[in-house]
């Protein structure tokens, strides 16, 4: 088995000696860096960091990690961070509604074993995908979600997230939009899938929208939800070419690959530690 | 040297028979057939066709063609067409301002053959290009243009563009508006370089707002100018990666290489007759 | 429900009058064309079309199209031509090995309804993907072959292909080479992926050989299998860009969704009959 | 004006520490880094690592910090560096032969400031390009090289490089196999572009090989020049998509835009000392 490694996020003020003073940290108590990037904002004046060292011949128990670090450096320093264990699996709720693709993409390659997570369960406003759910021994929650029932609903699936300790969300084409109360007890852990390139054609329709301005490409865009409609901090985003001959049904076909792929890359990088949001924009360590 | 070749765009309401009448008065008539695309809007119910033909042994006489066409089909199938030759160069009159990328781009081509056309004259608001037209040896115009003398100025680039015969214009990083009035003297005929992904980032400034909004990618729109802003039919658009580490700057010189490119191809399609206007869409043949 | 349709692939050598030819025997006999494609290869002087048109109120019987379309025009123009009709939904049988990937995208969109087409079967080497099958309740067929026993094995896949009446076969990352006189038996009806741009990296361990390389983008290649190895007709291709950071683990992985798009972007060609093969190439109709 | 910095590429075999005591040896000197980038290969267990500094405030005078490090670092971890200043500008030698497309692409961001480089000569072995030259004003040598005088020709354009103080070679098309002894004086220090998506289609003819094979995308390749051909060290590659109507010629004039952009692309990556050769492969710095 790979051995435990710890991974930390960090974001403060740029200033001189950052580098050298967290990498001594982990080298003099006998860490091995396995992984590190940095980013300076120069027009923020911001520092961001990940690293990623192996925890076996470290002198620090796991468990004290945070409390050494926010001792010797956040107050120093002013510095924000965020410390992860590669060996917890991070528990992931996926929202669907009547669509497939994204969800068999999802369930694709983490019953491939491809991502380090759980998925202790579906949430629904259709029972359309239910068989899906069930082809991969998923549970899955029917909430008919309407204009006059949301606070309601949406208190029974905060309740079930917390029942099944959820610790983020994936909206793989959900269709509904999230009052800003529930986005709230979620920040930077609702990840969407929009079908267009952000922030051209935000809002409902976009391939038809796209279709009516008669753009040559189209988009996709996975971004973290916040309190103003596809407005939140972008993670990942790509295109597809298309031409005068395709219809608004080829833009929706051509458009599936592209929200699967976009959605699952996000995903990944969310799972795996790489995603660090500022002021709504993502730093993307590689 | 290569045969002269006759080019026709039609569009007219779908209908059956149009592909077979319109070979057919080729075929008959002694011409053959080099390049037939058709296309069908199903949603419009419009039928899209361009024909390119060798003359060699066609018996109606090139200058008789366009009357024929237009007695023996445009009023029998309600259907608009324009008639090109491919031993006749176009004009093509160039506008700049003060960034130099994508008139490089357009000069190296033309100097080197690429292009069948002609550019006799390039329109600046600024004296700083005068040295890259004067390397061409190419007409350089400076019409200093500001908010009270526009009407005027237009006056004079409206004369200067009919005493070199300009058969269409290009706007390589101009960054003026041009008024409805000169716009509607040059319809579907002024091609512009917009420096982001259209819809997205209309107007000003478009790479400090990409900047801002976070976007993982940026691009670049070619498109014919009409009365609203950066909402002219799209003849070409492409785009390229960008990360948190790219800063305003870098999106200006990265999207330099993208808007060159751009502006190129869409120029080229319009030299070789492969762009047709319909409802504000660009059916581009291939 | 759509209407009956017909679908003709045409080549032959080059010569006037072809175009006027064919769609005025659809429209004289009361067809509609709904989509028609041509292409000229100058260099081979070969012409080649694709034509759709409606059968409502097509006067010939389906049953006759093909014998009145061999008398009338085949022998005349030296014709080559395939007739299907889109309400015939054909039979696909997939051979896996042991990945997951390719296998999960194809049935997700089967179960979809994406494609019209059937899946009768899976046939692999291998146990490990019998839980994927049984998800999507397909048959799911184990002969291990092995250098001793492929005639025998062959023969048993070739039994169980024809008992299922299947039209065509998909290599899902099946990781076997085919004999030749098993291939002779489906020409242009094995759709195998390759996991790089072909013609690099042929054979074994693609990603191995990229990685070795230090090339900056990988790709994949969906082709027709032929006798040569990798060598078959090219239906499509695409590449993912990657970096030094990325070990050959990350070549897999970003590898995948390459495989799976690009396999499937074949497939559903194919099963839209928009794919003619000529002396070892594709010509795609769009 | 900008301050003066200072630009180190380092790799050495991996083990801890080693980028505390570089970013310390840089921190505790008054040096402000600017960026920092690391890397290590796991499976060839090395480390890489590219730091930019400020020099404005360092306390080691910028002759002597060569020597500094050299002394303090180099035999200690075992460690290979290089040391630049970004207020140096590196002189480039253009080779071409008779197509212009690259050599317009460098020269107009050469005459536009792009870049921070200087372009004392063009040397060719066709007088064609030399109006090109004389448009930018740059020193023009046709040498006419052929099979019984090349070694004699070499020895010529070496000495043209040496007087001229030259630090790296580009080769813009130029068609010309380089000899061995050639090369060796110029070690990772000659980019050249090839016209394909290498390992593919190596040698000469590309575009007609890639048709001949009928590949659904075609590439450009710029990469270090070594004895083996068109097998140095790649810095960069990119594709465009093509289809079965592309002729030959069609892949020449599509390629012509891939290949100046990657050029260009590589030697900006070369200029600004992001590159760092190991083993035949390049880490690129972002």
């Amino acid at each position: 088995m790979k051995n435990s490694q710890a991974i930390i996020l960090i974001h403060c003020p740029d200033q001189p000696g950052l580098v050298a003073a967290v990498t001594d940290f982990i080298n003099v108590n006998g860490g091995n860096i396995i992984n590190l990037e940095q980013h300076v904002d120069k027009q923020e004046n911001q520092f961001f960091m990940r690293i990623e060292w192996d925890l076996s011949n470290f002198v620090i128990p796991r468990d004290k990690i945070e409390d050494y670090f926010e001792t010797l450096y956040a107050k120093k320093y002013n510095l924000t961070f965020s410390l992860y264990f590669n060996d917890y699996k991070p528990k992931m709720a996926v929202f669907v509604s009547k669509m497939s693709h994204c969800l068999f993409d999802i369930l694709a390659r983490y019953t491939a074993g491809e991502w380090k997570v759980e998925i202790p369960l579906i949430i629904s406003n259709h029972e359309d995908l239910r068989w899906v759910a069930e082809k991969f021994g998923i549970k899955y929650y029917v909430l008919k979600i309407n204009s006059t029932n949301k606070e309601e609903i949406e208190a029974e699936q905060k309740h079930l997230l917390e029942e099944n300790q959820i610790d983020f969300i994936v909206l793989a084409r959900y269709m509904q939009i999230l009052s800003d109360q529930f986005i709230i007890n979620y920040p930077d852990k609702i990840i969407n899938i929009h079908h267009s390139f952000l922030p051209a054609f935000v809002g409902a329709r976009p391939y038809h929208a796209a279709y009516e301005r008669g753009v040559k490409l189209i988009g996709a865009t996975s971004h973290y939800v916040t309190a103003e409609l596809d407005a939140g901090p972008i993670i990942e985003q790509d295109i597809t070419r298309i031409t005068h001959r395709d219809s608004v049904q080829d833009l929706v076909r051509k458009g599936r690959d592209l929200e699967k792929i976009v959605l699952s890359r996000a995903i990944e990088s969310h799972i795996n530690r790489r995603v660090l949001v500022y002021k709504n924009k993502t730093i993307l360590f590689s």
